[in-house]
């Protein structure tokens, strides 16, 4: 199938595409198999033309935007043209419509009514979250579906009444299914190498990928079989060897981000935590918080980015910051062991480091970060060493990613 | 121009295409308009028919992903069949991958030594943040770009190798130039009505745009002539009128981010800084640390996520807490008052409120954020209702710049 998105908000960037990551992990999930997603400004030729040349791709066509009811959406009108078909107002949709603005005590505009006119013979999609339904039209075995561009509506008519009429007219069979191993502290290339063997026994209805981010590469393992139950038994003992092959690089073997593993090992363990930043600057700290129902687990932090707050609030020793430097194993020990007990948690991370582009000495290039990590028994200490030509945003990232990891690790062993 | 993103983790939507955002976002700001983006498999047939069926359509194709060291990453092969060109080594592309592994003290592999194997004749864009090189292949007319799918390689590429060659090859040897000016408090059609006498006497060399941003809309003017100097009178002239029309609801004549402002303004005034955040959890610490040499004028930052936080460090007063819950004026402006004073600053930003997607009631639902902004002579707070059905994410970098702003706002009246 081919996904065509419609908006000249999505040309020139001003959203985000989640549309087409939403429908395409649906279709992925049920098996179905996406070919390509192609965006679209809101201008009639382009339209045509999109439906036109997929059209000879394949057989299946979904559509979001551009059915609501001002004057550049226009994907109704085109396919009218395309299909050689007239609108009609569909009565359901208008009784459906003026319910909906009679809740709120409105009547009803002709702009409001044409949210009803639908192309003839259209099988209608009732959209129950709002005004605009979707649409599916079938014709000489080519199917081409409308809906709306609002999210929650399209999620919705997507699960209720899309998935299960492409479903219902599938033909092969076949099932689609993928596991993600996460991997850190080793190369991309550094894995290919590590992996040649692996790969070259893979049987030929698997195939790995490698996506990497900052810090992080995740292999995803991915299958296609006639039969559900069978792939799941091959994917699952290649996707084993595959954990054996990588070894201690390997960190997750779910698609989860580093903080969101982090915090289900502290509400396992039943612990709190905190950090002090100061390379970092609150990073690690809006990581944690970016995961819904972190204030269980995450007290707070303290960024000491002088060394006055990092002094007076960190209580770290004056000697300390003389002697070694801000940036020195001896600072973050102190920061870490200290934001501990001022924050009374179980686990405390902290950071100095240079992240440029300027402050770097040749003992302390950029890119230089310590870390430590203090937990109920134990200070872990690490300096980590970026690449010089990494930039500031990189540096902060990776820094408080492996601060992270390094977290991650020692909970871990307490876990055990 | 088509933009061609490939890579299978797009189709099945494990990763959300954010490189089409800003590469949309880039082009409209530089006046270069995107006809579609077309996202593809890591498939050689896929590739190839995505170039040849763009080409007809366009003469410069933008592509990213698929070039790295992996068996997955496809792309150069295909492009080397499609132009009939051999795959060589780039001598400064390898002494930069092989400097890049040396600085870890690792050596190189042969996979990565295929990192600097380029199509034969193409213009190779180092990546300094990165193994994969960006390519440029110019043939008859038409441009071929390839970047690597990592987002902050991409984005470096794109502004520092990539515009400049697409401004510079423009052959209607028309000067193009353009202003941005950035609003905040007002709605895009708000501004509309508000413009609507400017946008009628604008001449016809120059056009509005109306680039919005969460929380924030871009205005750019863009003006084309034969003359380039008679074209910059005219355009500032117009951009002058344009800052008079939008009147207080404009802050910034450059393109550049709040926190970056905010620290140009600290630096002018030569005063310092800190925050205390709850529901942003670091966020706005994070923005500030973002801007070189921030350490300037940033002190630090106590992030208070819990309660006990607010009170043992804070001082937050037990009674307010209590009486009024953590998501108050109250709360926020004792935040406020007493983060100035513990980390001795001139200016404190402090922020409660629920992100979500629990933790709201009815008098306080998911998207209330208290803001209180201290200086030296004024407390001032502002309780701010984002809407229901952002998300968490987006509840926390609204808030973050929307504090950021009445901060601005703030010193703004203090440098006057």
């Amino acid at each position: 199938m081919i996904l065509i998105n419609i908006g000249d908000e999505l040309l020139i960037g001003q959203v985000v595409n989640t549309n087409a990551a939403f429908i395409g992990q649906q279709m992925a999930l049920a098996g179905l198999e996406m070919d390509e997603v192609l965006t679209i400004g809101d201008a009639e030729e382009a339209i045509r033309n999109a439906i036109v040349s997929s059209f000879e791709k394949t057989d299946v066509i979904l559509m979001t935007g551009g059915l609501g009811p001002t004057k550049d959406d226009i994907t109704k009108k085109v396919v009218c043209d395309y299909y050689h078909r007239d609108l009609v107002i569909d009565e359901a949709t208008l009784q459906a419509v003026t319910q909906r603005f009679a809740d709120r005590g409105m009547a009803l505009t002709e702009t409001n009514r044409q949210q009803a006119a639908v192309p003839e013979g259209a099988v209608v999609l009732s959209n129950s979250l709002g005004t605009a339904p979707g649409l599916w039209i079938e014709e000489v075995g080519k199917v081409l579906i409308m809906l709306p561009g609002v999210p929650f509506e399209m999620e919705k008519l997507i699960k209720e009444e899309v998935l299960p009429r492409l479903q219902a007219r599938r033909t092969d069979h076949h099932a689609i299914q993928y596991r993600v191993l996460q991997c850190t502290n080793i190369t991309e290339s550094g894995l290919s190498d590590l992996l040649e063997d692996y790969e070259k026994q893979l049987p030929e209805n698997l195939s790995l990928a490698y996506l990497p981010k900052p810090g992080i590469i995740r292999l995803r393992l991915t299958g296609r079989g006639e039969d559900a139950a069978q792939l799941q038994q091959t994917l699952e003992a290649q996707f084993q060897l595959l954990k054996q092959a990588v070894g201690e690089y390997a960190f997750a073997d779910e698609d989860k981000e580093m903080e969101e593993i982090v915090g289900q090992l502290l509400l396992k363990r039943g612990c709190r935590m905190a950090t002090a930043e100061s390379c970092t600057g609150g990073y690690i700290a809006h990581l944690v918080t970016s995961v819904p129902g972190s204030s269980r687990y995450f007290q707070g932090s303290v960024v000491s980015y002088s060394n006055e707050v990092k002094r007076e609030i960190l209580n770290v020793r004056e000697d300390n910051l003389r002697k070694r430097g801000a940036v020195s194993e001896e600072v973050v020990s102190d920061m870490a062991l200290n934001v501990m007990g001022l924050l009374d948690v179980d686990y405390a991370v902290a950071t100095s480091g240079i992240a440029g582009p300027d402050g770097g000495t040749e003992e302390k290039p950029v890119g230089t970060v310590w870390v430590a990590v203090a937990t109920p028994v134990r200070l872990v200490t690490h300096k980590f060493q970026f690449g010089k030509r990494m930039g500031r945003q990189q540096i902060i990232e990776r820094a408080a990613r492996a601060a992270l990891n390094m977290l991650r690790i020692e909970i871990e062993k307490d876990i055990r």
